[in-house]
């Protein structure tokens, strides 16, 4: 609101405004879950001090964060009934948005651990505030389970809830997998470029990210929507997963090239041996000169051999900010053709779920 | 089998050998358990350095126990059907009891991190073997997904599948809430006796431990055979979970009491600042002055410290053999007095169930 313009009709909300509602309405679900959950702890006779650690656990860990995947569920919903959501149908979509927020909690609050990292969101990693320690590890797992108190406690009585339960199970699975793969490839104190390609960094990419962060949300959805057709799970797959790979070699790139105050941080992918699609990209086309200096230099801890993974993955032929832009080109051109044959009549599917999506993606440079 | 009697009839198998038959059929479906699994992973295209490791994980931290808990539901379901069980129902049960051994194995591999515990099972804890570190994490979480991924393969066509997923859900959640009472009450590093009480116990023991150990493995051939009935479940919860407790009161006194060549390992729970039956109980009782010794010594790292708490606990008024021996008669007789008023027409519950696990647990050394 203009403080200028009193005496005038309130002007029409800005995109920024509507966004802030949006969120601050998604965000007002979490208060309710949290209570749930609070509750169920207390009326098991959990000690005060748990009962407190679990709540300050619940908060620090899962709002917070960008929340793209939680809302995607409810908005993925209103696309689908082509309609605004009753206030129940809102807050059964946005509990669902919930548990797959919890889901990423759960492996954040772990990965965290497992990389040693120092801070999340702007505030320390849960297992660096003081007196957490490696009980992280046992509040990770109650932060999942905390997504199967809440699917029992508002779908049991859905004709989708063993569907719904399932898919979490399965993509979380799926994710885990996905971190193994990553783990076991791209160690952080040794260094061996030998195991990377770009086949490991797309399994390493679809499993760890583009299930849990694509797919289950909008799989969720159509659940909810009563979609229950296996070949409209199929289409989606076939079209979420590129988009979730196209959406993490973004985040790789801008990781080497995005601008720090446009990413909220700065890169650390080259010095952390990381498994990302540059340096896939730039072994695949390395001459035996440049595959030397990468040998030499990726995943050391010094900004000397940073800047020399860096020059190298701007030199010919190597050239990755033009190989991504062919890339970008691609991926959008073949996601949309694939969006562009969805045929909406009779399986409940609507081309604007995955358009929205994509359009939220593309050309992205944050 | 002697081998001095070659030319007579085979003798009568003794009762080891029974045991180690058992024992032996049932390891054998773990062989066909892990099959399933890795062919899981290779059909989703996962490396093979990804599988292997994958293998080798299954196989350190799933068998190699004692086996209780997942022979329990074996037992259990050949109690209730009251015969021989077809070896497609045998191998159903022990999948069920598979999937308990993994639940466990997802518990200790990160309880072994959190306690930063050395061995396990006479041999090093999974994350102190080279290369794995924090890795065992996410192994951690690929334990436990195992089991959600061997429910949906074999029993998703069974009347009991959403119940059976529910009950594995559910029980972790309480593992979990138990083992957080217990982190945040009996830290290592710091002492502080005051956290402790009788109360706490009896919540970390049952939370912690009886619902997974004892009620589980019954509640799951409970369902396997049919009972439906929600108040032999309550009555099966009655009857187990003081049963569980009173075995960890057991396990607790042995640590201090029982001999290291009958419990196989050398007890450090007064070491470790244990929230144990021993020191709540000395806590109850101790007079002030014996009040005195245990905060200046209990979970203080050395042999003296741990001289003067074993000589405290031994002095009148706290007692703690003496103690022990009233309160394992006073459990014994409540356990059986609630075995006895089971009613065994209709519900489809068997009292030999229950005298079975108690038969197992009553009085013994190791």
């Amino acid at each position: 609101m203009s403080a200028i313009t009193p005496d005038t009709a309130a002007p029409a909300a800005s995109a920024a405004d509507i966004k802030a509602a949006r969120r601050a309405r998604f965000e007002g679900v979490f208060d309710q879950i949290a209570e749930e959950l609070l509750a169920y702890l207390k009326g098991e006779n959990m000690p005060k001090d748990a009962v407190d650690w679990y709540k300050k656990m619940l908060y620090h860990n899962t709002p917070g964060g960008k929340l793209n995947r939680g809302l995607s569920v409810v908005d993925t919903v209103e696309i689908l009934k082509g309609r605004e959501l009753s206030e129940e149908e809102y807050t059964k979509a946005a509990i669902l948005g919930w548990c797959v927020e919890l889901l990423q909690a759960y492996f954040l609050v772990a990965d965290d651990i497992m990389d040693q990292s120092v801070t999340r969101r702007g505030q320390p990693c849960w297992y660096r505030v003081p007196t957490v320690g490696n009980i992280a590890i046992n509040d990770a797992f109650m932060l999942e389970a905390a997504i199967y108190h809440l699917l029992k406690k508002h779908f049991r009585s859905e004709k989708y809830y063993v569907d719904v339960m399932e898919l979490f199970l399965e993509t979380t699975f799926q994710t885990e997998m996905g971190q193994l793969i990553d783990l076991i490839t791209a160690p952080e104190e040794v260094v061996d470029l030998n195991k990377f390609s770009l086949e490991k960094h797309h399994l390493i990419v679809v499993y760890k990210t583009a299930f849990y962060s694509f797919y289950l949300p909008v799989a969720l959805a159509m659940h909810m929507t009563g979609i229950q057709d296996q070949s409209a799970y199929d289409l989606a797959t076939k079209i979420l997963i590129p988009l979730g790979e196209y959406f993490q070699v973004q985040d790789d790139y801008l990781d080497c090239y995005g601008l720090p105050e446009h990413i909220g941080k700065i890169g650390t992918d080259i010095l952390d041996n990381k498994c990302s699609w540059n340096i896939n990209t730039a072994l695949a086309n390395a001459t035996p000169e440049q595959r030397a200096v990468l040998d030499a230099n990726y995943g050391q801890k010094n900004s000397t051999s940073e800047a020399a993974v860096k020059e190298v993955f701007s030199q010919a032929p190597i050239s990755i900010p033009e190989r991504f832009e062919a890339y970008e080109k691609e991926s959008y051109e073949k996601i949309n053709g694939l969006i562009e044959s969805v045929d909406e009549s009779g399986t409940g599917l609507k081309k604007e779920v995955f358009r929205s999506f994509l359009g939220k993606v593309y050309k992205r440079s944050k």
